[in-house]
């Protein structure tokens, strides 16, 4: 697909300055721009890449003044950010949506499936499944028995679905994604070999929750796992079974909840972070990448380190760790500088 | 399904107190109990619970007295834990187990399948693969050549096992796992380059291992990967080529070994472990999570921390390594206090 | 597949000591051969394993003088690892490699695809997609729209590729990998709620590319994330969008980088690395296994820790770490000194 100039500066109630039929077909950032690609400028930062990018248009401020000459076309716009966010929205929706029922596919009689929706080849509807309207599930997704899927959701390829799951409106679960595998439940027995115990709770996704590719969110042992709604739960993490993440919670790659712990609203995990089983984090916790944390922690606090410290004072302690060979050294002068006094004390 | 208080009483052996005709058709932690279903109260923490759930039926102890009034309907057994497990035993099976094939799937000629199993649509079954007695393979499941599938393992939906595995009875292997990817073996050469070296052994899990959704079992480099009896290992977990996980060895989620380590019988690692390669973990050790192993584990050991110390060093290093900045202001006052005697001294 | 002593010495130009007729289907380590396996011995460390060995041949050097009496049959050569590593070649040839359409497949009509391919059953090739020759697509693969992959590159069960994505020759991609899922991008409304920013950009996969099992890399916001020539990933490894890793740069398991980070040519990292958004990292660089990298490294460093130090400091923080207990005595031993000293002083 190929844009004007003239006609995005229409679409956005913005001004050409320059070449009014150059076209586009490709977005990119200001510093990498190529022709044939759409740039914006809002961060003042980056106003000096405007005098050299590549990019064939470039959106700007309406106040941006030029210093210098510039080879590319402009298009003035009130806030550039908001109009090429709007932009992206546009073309992705032109991108097309994806409808229809490709074959072969596999869906149960029982099951029933709403309008408009994408089922991808070799997709799998399992029994008494209820697919909502506009839902796309795309090719290789596993849909297990008695699942319920809200409208506007899309499964990308190759996700896996246990039986039993609740998935609300305008969720997003990317590739490879595993929802309600059993809870890691074991009991010892004498014998010193394990007792499955069967994992017969589910998974709830509520609606707008974003899960990451290949991120697994095991069943609850009894009742439901619960992402509450809005949660954005990037690649690679490990919920396990019982957790409840809060709503809005976001969290980055590698991060894993041990059973039953429940996370608060509108937190923020760095990558690779680790939370013990059955501890509470309240609303509004930052844990910083690594953290490794053992205890319940209250609203609206940030947290670094592992085991995990309030970051004021985990970042004392961090200037403190990599000073420790000086430290030694001084506690070794310190112990000379002693050994002396005494000695000469005792003189 | 629904379940008549009578009717679990009498396979529980148990009496009925209350309405012996309601019924439930899920289970719950007593805490959680709502209308329609099951709980238990076993852990006398949890007694006064059993006062306010709504829970419709509770599993109690013969000896349990009440001290209020109650609006349950309870159940009086000899060990109520015990009997609630059988239950729930009693419930996986009765929710009906999947057989037959389905279509379309993929069986290659050459291989032989048992009695009793399911076989999902859109699963492959590659070349001279033998599977054993009600094994349940699950849609869009990939069984290399050459694999070997023991009675009663279930592989869930997207498994990928590589060429020539060998998998015992009883195993279960959570959705997409990967079992038998090449391990991450190169060498380096003159230009900068890697040559891969290829991996032509194998993995073999023994029985009644179970395996986490999305975890990776690299096959080895020669010879084989070995899971040993009873092991359970959990999601998103690396297992590298030629190492060994003893039987009945407990693993949790985003855990990884390095290649050639091997690791003893009952075993416990948290989450987020690191073992390097060619290591032996002795038997019985337990490794805290985000521990980093670098040296060899003796036996009955339990290590925590990055590098892994023997717990009980490690607990009194994690205090002082809070303390870090004060240990750092008593060194600052030791050294005025000093150079302070130093100056009286020379007077 | 069987091979006799003599053919392989044939093959290796070698000479064969011992029973020339002897056969191998197999091949093991030294210390772990067993009848019918090839082994080899290169390493003087292994030279005891050669009189206990229950291999059937073993390769070894011209220059190898046995001490003791030896019952394996040996093939003599130049250098033992280099011939070893010829018929491993050789091995995984005569293995005979896929080809062929396998039923059912998907392949939109409007892809194209090149000679000599292996596509297996429920693969699925979307619109516009571009194969190379001699691909092999293995079953339940998932190739999205527009994607290209160049000749000789294979795509192992399951791996999902999102649309847009390019990939090079001779590339090989484990099971369940996922390359091209939407980067983790949300702008925080007032509201508490995230909105998505559409990722437009792709994933280029350059030539010789190793992607490990259950590994994902996003695409790019705008732009491309790219993994450059000969780069080796090792299984369950998260790169997030706009990431670059540089030629031959070698990653373990686990390990994740953050959005928008560069990294060197020629690197090595880990398991459990993890590197934040926004770096950028030189060429030559070796990061130890669990670092955690907050800061741009320099060409040809070595760090460790998490934070990341230079390994030479990282070693020396470290055994100071262990001592730290230690280290808070001395400090009470001084403190009791010290007020003894001012004590006396003051009488």
């Amino acid at each position: 697909m190929e844009f004007k100039a003239q006609s995005i500066a229409e679409f956005l109630n913005g001004t050409v300055e320059g070449d009014a039929n150059v076209t586009v077909s490709n977005v990119a950032k200001i510093e990498e721009g190529k022709p044939g690609t759409l740039a914006f400028l809002s961060n003042p930062k980056y106003t000096k890449y405007i005098y050299e990018t590549e990019a064939s248009i470039v959106i700007v401020s309406n106040d941006f003044q030029a210093e210098k000459e510039i080879n590319t076309t402009l298009i003035r716009v009130d806030d550039p950010y908001k109009a090429f966010a709007s932009l992206l929205d546009l073309y992705q929706m032109a991108k097309g949506t994806k409808q229809g029922i490709e074959n072969p596919s596999f869906i149960d009689p029982t099951a029933t499936i709403g309008e408009g929706i994408y089922l991808g080849a070799f997709a799998y509807i399992g029994k008494n499944v209820k697919i909502g309207n506009n839902v796309k599930i795309y090719p290789q997704a596993y849909i297990g028995d008695n699942t319920i899927i809200g409208d506007n959701t899309t499964i990308f390829a190759g996700v896996k679905i246990y039986e039993d799951t609740r998935i609300g409106m305008g969720c997003i679960l990317h590739a490879g994604s595993v929802i309600g595998s059993d809870g890691f439940g074991f009991v010892p027995t004498e014998d010193g070999t394990y007792k499955k115990i069967p994992q017969v709770g589910n998974v709830v996704l509520e609606d707008f929750v974003e899960i990451g590719a290949n991120t697994t969110v095991d069943c609850a042992t009894m009742g439901s796992t619960i992402i509450h709604k809005g949660a954005k739960i990037d690649n690679l993490i490990q919920i396990a079974h019982n957790c409840e993440v809060g709503e809005n919670t976001v969290m980055a790659a590698l991060t894993g909840l041990a059973g039953s712990t429940k996370v608060g609203k509108n937190c923020k995990f760095g990558g690779h972070v680790g939370v013990a089983g059955h501890l509470t984090i309240g609303d509004n916790v930052t844990l910083g990448a690594m953290s490794g944390v053992t205890n319940n922690v209250k609203d609206d606090k940030t947290m670094l380190g592992a085991p995990a410290m309030d970051i004021s004072h985990a970042a004392k302690v961090m200037v403190v760790y990599r000073n420790l060979p000086q430290l030694r050294d001084q506690i070794i002068t310190l112990q000379k500088e002693v050994a002396q006094l005494k000695g000469q004390q005792s003189n």
